[in-house]
């Protein structure tokens, strides 16, 4: 009996200590955000699967999301100010803290080991720790002589453990060195333009761009060189002298590099940008069905697919980047807010909030291989997005 | 007593299910060849550990690695024409096939369910299901009017579920299209040079490039115009007129794209080349230390890593993009074989065969920030590489 008996003391000991989840691999993994209902699935793209779903992460309109360097934890930010960090292998939430009032968004250092997020009210970003989700450092946006604090839009993480963002209110973009994450050292852009709204950083680090809401033109830093400091470019990309009916301001990150050549939703026309990265000139316009919201290159640059704004967003479009023409235009359900290519880019999905699906296609035969359901979807983010730079 | 022999019963179905192995993800894994061993080892770059060691891999010299698309299992293909599949959270060998008699690596597919392997004895490319690498489909390389078959070079995959490579004995390039695995579609290109000796696939995906041993220059196939058929490039690259000693043959995998710009070592020659791979014509001419190996960017392009032949296998070189010259000098250890870039290139993981150890290099600073033991330890490779193409 007592032999049984340590049996069955190590038996319980192994139920405890071992977890009813097969071990797996993440590179495949990813989540997608169901904003309607505040949860996120966790889907497997060589199973074409959904393996869980899980909720209480708080208000997902406008969230984002990261990974860990492991690919195993999501963090997932909420415009409500919540961080949460999702366990894709135990299909829960590993933690959630609520760090501001309004937020929009954050991003994950080179060495994966900090989280930073950027911060509307009050104006700032803040700096934590990847594992713990401890405040690590609090940098607020004050400018001006008066004490105000800016709204912080378009947070980048940049080579070197380095962060970049624009400050909405006071026309700058600052760059913060996290080496010693306690102590951020600041290198401050002023007057670079009115009102920048989004930031984004070239896929090789070197450009940082941010859009501009109160005039036309993009600042622009050669982080290579930053004491040559903020520049504008593309000084009719905006709004223009017509001020177009604007139906969705698009994204800076919607854009996308392919190869030496940026693709761009033009702001209320009919038309995708193509721009030069060498000159940051504009070299072709590209005709389209509608007011372009994301556009992105599957990750060879051969395809640049770009969804719109209403009253066209049942539509995406293709283009192909050797013609810089518009090859074929796909209906893949209603309200399709967002895409996301597979890492080597053999198929991309797309979600279709207003049809409550994920549709999934072949990006060589230009065809769909398969549909998931989802709760009102929008963003799609795999964990690939973990080794690249500036996502 | 029968509750206690149920519980046993349910105790020893979850000791034989569960396994004593932790959930972890495997974004952040990677193996490193020890070729006298014939083992690998499984690493961390997170807490730059050695997990574990994999043995019984068979002959390693000239071994390379591809992953599968979860990260998971790491394909070794060694010397001898053996696959062995390693599970790196089992930490142990899958499974372990000999298919040829002599062969030189192998590719994955961009769904990641094909392994081709290329061959010397007998000449040609082999297919394998990925899961249980069951053999779909065998490929000699007959060319000419005998029979004979060629030896296989410088496959790499492309999108579309195609692969790329050269026949060193009939100066020809193939392009396999594996849309249906069991009967792969054959694209030929005739007289493209002498003895081709090596080829790489540009990260896009877009131009096909083989060494010609058999003479001075490179074949090149725009493969989104294979119409226009190959041409031959840089026809000054090779071992020239002066037939210059050659320590060793550099590989054309140590070739990198950093922006615009290929950079390469120069055959023979204490030199990396640049070539703009626009025009495929030389721009510059790097000088350093020793003749170049493996010349290897660091992922955002800002960094080119350069290791040597002997006597020169000591060092390692850092050349800075921005002005295309040397910026470092480091002494790693003896006999310096391999260079690896974490993901998003903060670190580099460097082998030190005759020191049997590895060195971590923080990229920012230019220091050794760890060293772990492995015997004679040569290539690395991280799981990173699932997610990219041509690799």
């Amino acid at each position: 009996m007592s032999v049984a008996r340590l049996f069955l003391a190590a038996a319980a000991l192994c139920l405890a200590a071992c977890s009813p989840l097969p071990l797996r691999g993440t590179g495949d993994l990813g989540v997608v955000i169901e904003r309607a209902s505040g949860s996120v699935e966790i889907i497997d793209t060589s199973a074409r699967a959904v393996l869980a779903t899980v909720a209480g992460l708080g208000d997902l309109s406008h969230a984002s999301v990261v990974y860990s360097r492991d690919g195993r934890y999501a963090y997932v930010f909420g415009r409500d100010g919540a961080i949460s960090k999702v366990d894709l292998l135990q299909q829960r939430l590993d933690r959630r803290i609520v760090q501001a009032g309004n937020s929009i968004g954050g991003a994950i250092s080179q060495d994966g080991r900090l989280i930073v997020v950027q911060n509307y009210v009050p104006g700032g970003i803040k700096v934590f720790a990847a594992d713990t989700l401890e405040l690590l450092a609090d940098v607020p946006t004050v400018y001006g002589d008066d004490g105000r604090r800016s709204k912080v839009v378009g947070l980048a993480d940049l080579p070197g453990n380095r962060f970049a963002f624009a400050l909405f209110d006071a026309g700058e973009i600052w760059i913060a060195d996290l080496a010693d994450p306690r102590h951020p050292q600041l290198t401050k852009f002023h007057d670079i333009g009115r009102q920048p709204y989004d930031g984004l950083v070239t896929p090789d680090g070197r450009y940082y761009l941010a859009g501009l809401f109160g005039e036309d033109g993009i600042a622009l830093v050669d982080l290579w060189h930053p004491e040559q400091g903020a520049r504008k470019i593309l000084s009719g990309y905006g709004r223009g002298e017509e001020k177009l009916p604007v139906f969705k301001m698009p994204h800076l990150r919607g854009w996308s590099v392919a190869g030496r050549r940026a693709y761009l939703p033009a702001v209320g026309r009919h038309e995708v940008l193509v721009v030069d990265t060498e000159t940051w000139r504009e070299v072709d316009r590209i005709p389209v069905k509608g007011q372009p919201v994301f556009v992105i290159a599957r990750p060879d640059g051969r395809q640049v697919w770009v969804n719109f704004a209403i009253p066209d967003n049942g539509s995406v479009q293709v283009i192909d980047t050797d013609t810089d023409r518009v090859t074929a235009t796909l209906a893949p359900g209603r309200a399709v807010l967002h895409l996301e290519f597979t890492p080597r880019g053999e198929e991309v999905w797309v979600s279709a909030r207003d049809d409550d699906s994920i549709l999934v296609y072949d990006t060589a035969k230009l065809q769909k291989v398969g549909e998931l359901p989802a709760e009102s979807p929008s963003g799609i983010f795999f964990t690939s997005r973990a080794q690249r730079i500036g996502f």
